[in-house]
């Protein structure tokens, strides 16, 4: 059987009520799991993880996005996150038995779909990108849900389906395929979020950092703290373990600590093997050490 | 399908077509994996990590043990580690469907046969024990190969199956059920015996150190370094970060310095995930968040 995951966020991480109808459609559906539900009140966003068949995603993926263009308003929308729609991106990562150009493939199928029965444009991105601007999503969410109305326009930037404008509540939806990535949260003990914007300048790639490292800064108010939220496009090349030292060293020369990190979503089992090695000083540890590893059924 | 760990660890780990010889019998077998076979030099020892049904081992691990005694003589073997016998322990740990009762009844299954094939004096460990004396395996082995000449003889360590002798060349043999264990060595910067031995002495729970930790020290003379070796016998209860961790504080009371650590054989997912928690700060990391998890087939 093909399994991928897939990682639809869409823009509502306070009303735990509208978050559990849009995600119910998703529960108990043949074919899949509905993984994870990961609302978050700071971002005003919710992350969540299929995994299985993608075939069997596709409905149930529009009847989900169908929910949030009926319960989610971006003309009032806040949020510490960036987001240009209600359902703002929706991401397919092959994982088994699945070429990376059939999850491209889904993706397609999908964008089409949701401009043909919501009328919702659609920006394709990473391997589905079919211009080399738009393959980064931070490049086509540039100026998010308010820029959009006017970028739209711009031939540079019509979407890939639907027509140049946004829908009025719903603005814009980027739909891709990728490889695994790791998103990671690092918390710092202060609520200066200048020292968290000038230590994710430090590390992420777009400033001069780690490569396969995109971060930013944002104000955890409820906790009276700032984290480094970054994404790690490539947990082969930089390892978790490197991204968090190199965070609590920067944290020093402002005088603060460290006191935790989060991960968003799942986490490939490689990459805490590899941050296990680093800490333990192991020489053997691959994923062929972890005895759960052997139980996976692979069609070889 | 019910799945079980199962662990032999036999006496010879220098002679690598000896090593061969008696773990091809268990190579392609229906049933079950051969998931790892690592010799180790200064143990003089091979630990063989089986995964899958117990019903389809049995006969493959008796004919593993035909060999073990055709080709090893106790009477010349030397090593770090302690042994009692050719073939020096069996292990059954219940893994996916099955319960310790029935891995019970495996090792009684196995230990039955090698005494009535073979000749071979079998004792029953752990949960198989018959007697509150022969749940620890260091108990049993105490005296090792050269003692239990004599050691079998009294009645209070008649074997479970066989006759009060030892075979005379492949010794004896423990055959027990158990929860999984971690076998895992942290190596020092010195050749130093002794200090491995204190830092054992201090960790394990036998000299008043953590619970469920059995250490010892052995010297790698390849490498000249010493190594503390242990078993962490419940690793929900106590991590293998904070053995590392402390061996690490130990260590510099002799001036000396942790340079590695290895785990031999497998370890489960979860110990991975505790320690990861404890590096990062993690306040989330369970299995659930581990992708690869969620590929498990499970009879549900």
């Amino acid at each position: 059987m093909k399994v991928v995951q897939c990682v639809p966020n869409f823009s509502d991480g306070c009303n735990l009520e509208t978050v559990e109808k849009i995600v119910s459609v998703l529960r108990n559906q043949p074919g899949f799991k509905l993984l994870s539900v990961e609302p978050d009140a700071s971002y005003n966003r919710t992350v969540v993880t299929l995994l299985g068949d993608p075939e069997a995603m596709i409905e149930p993926l529009l009847a989900m996005v169908e929910k949030t263009i009926e319960l989610i308003d971006l003309n009032h929308h806040q949020g510490e996150h960036p987001r240009m729609g209600a359902i703002d991106v929706i991401p397919f990562v092959p994982i088994q038995n699945i070429k990376m150009k059939e999850c491209v493939s889904y993706a397609k199928r999908l964008g089409q779909a949701l401009y043909e029965r919501f009328g919702l444009p659609v920006f394709l991105y990473e391997e589905a990108a079919t211009d080399e601007q738009r393959v980064n999503l931070a490049d086509i969410r540039k100026g998010e849900f308010e820029g959009m109305k006017t970028k739209i326009k711009n031939p540079l930037w019509h979407p890939d389906f639907g027509k140049p404008e946004i829908h009025p509540t719903a603005g814009a939806v980027a739909v891709g395929a990728r490889m695994p990535l790791i998103a990671y949260n690092i918390s710092l003990n202060t609520d200066n979020k200048e020292i968290a914007q000038n230590i994710a300048k430090t590390i992420r790639h777009s400033s001069g950092g780690l490569r396969y490292i995109k971060a930013g800064a944002v104000e955890i108010k409820e906790k009276g703290i700032v984290q480094v939220t970054m994404n790690i496009t490539n947990y082969q090349k930089n390892s978790i373990y490197r991204v968090f030292e190199m965070v609590k060293m920067e944290a020093t020369r402002y005088g603060v600590s460290v006191i935790g990190s989060e991960i968003v979503g799942m986490i490939p089992l490689e990459a805490l093997t590899q941050s296990m090695e680093y800490y333990l000083g192991l020489s053997n540890l691959s994923v062929d050490k972890v005895l759960e590893y052997h139980l996976i059924k692979k069609d070889e």
